[in-house]
C-alpha cells in the first residue's frame, strides 16, 4: 500500500461536507432561526464524525449519496448537542470554537429552538424524497442515528453527566457515561458509514468495535486536553471539568495512566480494523491515530 | 353508513396508544432521564395526533404496525415541544395538563435533555429493526415527521412566535406562523397515516388539505379557548397569550369572527374528505368536528 496522506484525504472530503452543510442548513428558516442554525454548524469544528462516516463507507465502497447525507446528519446532531450543552441550565459556557456560544449570540430561546431544529434536520437529511438512496439504507441510517442520539446514547450520557457532578464515579461508571455521551455518536457515525456499504457479519462487528474504541479514546483524550491545553488552543474553555468538579479520566486515573489508556484504546481500534477483513482501512486507521494524538 | 361513535372508536385506540407509549418510553433511561420522559408523555393529553394518524391509516387500510409507531412518534414530538416550550427561556409556564411542568418537577437541565431524548425516540420508533414495517414506509414516515417537526414546521413556527411578541401581525402572517407551529405536526400526523396506507394522488392530496384545514382550525380554537375557558378546564394557564401580548386570532379578528373562521375551516376539512374518494372517512370527519367543537 502507498503512504496514506490523511491531510489530503480529509481536505478533499471536508470541502464537500462544508458545501453540503451550507446547502442543507438553510438560511431561509424564519425569524432568525436559520441564522442561529448556521452559526451553530458552519465554519467550525473538526468534523470528525463526518470523516468517520465517509471513511467507513469508503472502506466498504458504500453509497456515496447516503454517506454524505449521513456524514452531515451526524455533524448536525453533534452541533445541536453542543448548543444545548452550552446553555446556562447545562454547562453555562460562553465560548465554543473560539466564538461566543449560540445562546450568547442569539438568546436562550433561539438557541433552544435551533438545537431542536438541527436534530429534526439531521433526520430529514437521512430520508430524502429521491431514488439515490434506497429506502432500506434510509431506514437503517435513521435507526442508527436515533439510537446514537437518544436516551441509550448521547442524551442518556448527558443525563448521567448531570447527575455525576461532585460524585466519585469508579472507572466502570465513568466509562458507561462516556460510552453514551460521546462514544455513541462516534460509534454511530462509523456504523452509519458501514450501513451505507451494506456491511454485515464480521466487517460490521469489527467496525462496531473500532467505533467503540475510538469513541472512548476520544473522551479520554478530551479529559487530558482539558487539563493540559489552554483555551486558545482548544477553542473552548479549558479546565472547566475540574472547575465544575466533574469526574474525568484524569481525576480518576491521573495524567500518565490516562495517556496509556488512550494508547491501549488506539491499539484496540487498529486491531479491530485488522480483523475486519476489509482490504483498505487506511483512512479509518489514520483517523484513529488522529483522535488519540490530537492537541485540540 | 351506521352512526359513528367517536367516543368508542377513540377509547379502543387510545388504550393501545397508552400501552405502546408506556412500553416504548422506557423507564430505564439513566439518571432520572427516563422518569422525566415518562412524566412528559404518559397520563395526559388529548392524543389528537395519534388519533389522526390512526384514522387516516384506517381510511386507507394501512399497515397497522407502522400506524401505531407513527401515532406514538407524533405524540412524542408533541410532548417534547411542550416540555421545551414551557421552559423559562421560552413561555416560562408552570402548569401543563393540570400538573407542574417538567422543568418545575425535574429541573431545567433534565427538561432540556428529556425533550431532546423524546425527539430522538420518535425517530427511533419509526425505524424498527424488524420486518413488520417495510423500509419504504419507515423512510417515508421519517421524512414526513422530520419536516413537520423542523424549521419548515413546528420549530420554525415557534421561532416566528418568539419574534412576534408585541408585534401587530396581519392575518396572513398569523396564519403562516400557526401553519408551522401547530398545523405542520397535525397535518404531518394525517400524512403519516396516509403513508402507512401508501396513499398517492387524489387521496393523498385530499388528506393533505384536510390536515391543513384542521391544523389551522385547532389553533383558531386554541386562541378562542385561551380567552373563554378557565385554567382548570384547559389544564394549563388560561389567558396567557393576552398576558404575554402575543398576537392571536381573537386579538386580530375578534371572538365572533374567529368562531366563524373555525367553522369555515371545518367545512373545508369535510369537503376535502368528500373529495378524497375514500369509502369510509367517518373517524376523520368526527375528529375534525371534535377539534372545532372542543371545550379544552
Amino acid at each position: 500500500m502507498p503512504q496514506f496522506d490523511l491531510g489530503a484525504w480529509s481536505a478533499a472530503r471536508l470541502a464537500l461536507v462544508e458545501q453540503c452543510l451550507s446547502g442543507w442548513v438553510v438560511d431561509d428558516a424564519p425569524a432568525g432561526l436559520g441564522d442561529a442554525m448556521r452559526y451553530a454548524v458552519l465554519d467550525g469544528g473538526k468534523r470528525l464524525r463526518p470523516l468517520l462516516v465517509l471513511a467507513a463507507s469508503e472502506a466498504l465502497r458504500g453509497n456515496e449519496h447516503a454517506a454524505m447525507r449521513a456524514a452531515c446528519a451526524a455533524e448536525l446532531i453533534h452541533a445541536y448537542s453542543l448548543v444545548h450543552d452550552d446553555m446556562p441550565c447545562m454547562d453555562n459556557d460562553v465560548l465554543r470554537r473560539g466564538k461566543p456560544t449560540v445562546h450568547v449570540k442569539f438568546g436562550q430561546a433561539q438557541a433552544l429552538l435551533a438545537g431542536d431544529a438541527l436534530q429534526a434536520l439531521a433526520f430529514e437529511l437521512l430520508a430524502p424524497d429521491d431514488d439515490k438512496v434506497p429506502a432500506a439504507i434510509q431506514a437503517a441510517l435513521c435507526r442508527l442515528l436515533a439510537r446514537a442520539a437518544g436516551h441509550e446514547g448521547m442524551a442518556g450520557g448527558q443525563a448521567i453527566d448531570l447527575a455525576s457532578v461532585g460524585l466519585p464515579l469508579d472507572e466502570g461508571q465513568l466509562r458507561e457515561m462516556h460510552k453514551r455521551k460521546t462514544g455513541a455518536l462516534l460509534q454511530g457515525s462509523v456504523l452509519m458509514g458501514a450501513a451505507c456499504g451494506g456491511a454485515t457479519g464480521q466487517a460490521r462487528d469489527a467496525l462496531a468495535q473500532y467505533g467503540a474504541a475510538i469513541g472512548l479514546a476520544f473522551q479520554v483524550v478530551d479529559d487530558i486536553l482539558d487539563v493540559t491545553a489552554d483555551s486558545a488552543t482548544l477553542g473552548k474553555t479549558a479546565g472547566k471539568d475540574a472547575a465544575q468538579d466533574k469526574p474525568t479520566y484524569v481525576s480518576l486515573l491521573g495524567l500518565e495512566r490516562s495517556r496509556a489508556h488512550a494508547q491501549e484504546l488506539l491499539a484496540l481500534a487498529l486491531a479491530a480494523l485488522e480483523a475486519s477483513g476489509l482490504p483498505d482501512t487506511r483512512a479509518l486507521q489514520a483517523l484513529a491515530r488522529m483522535v488519540v494524538n490530537r492537541d485540540n
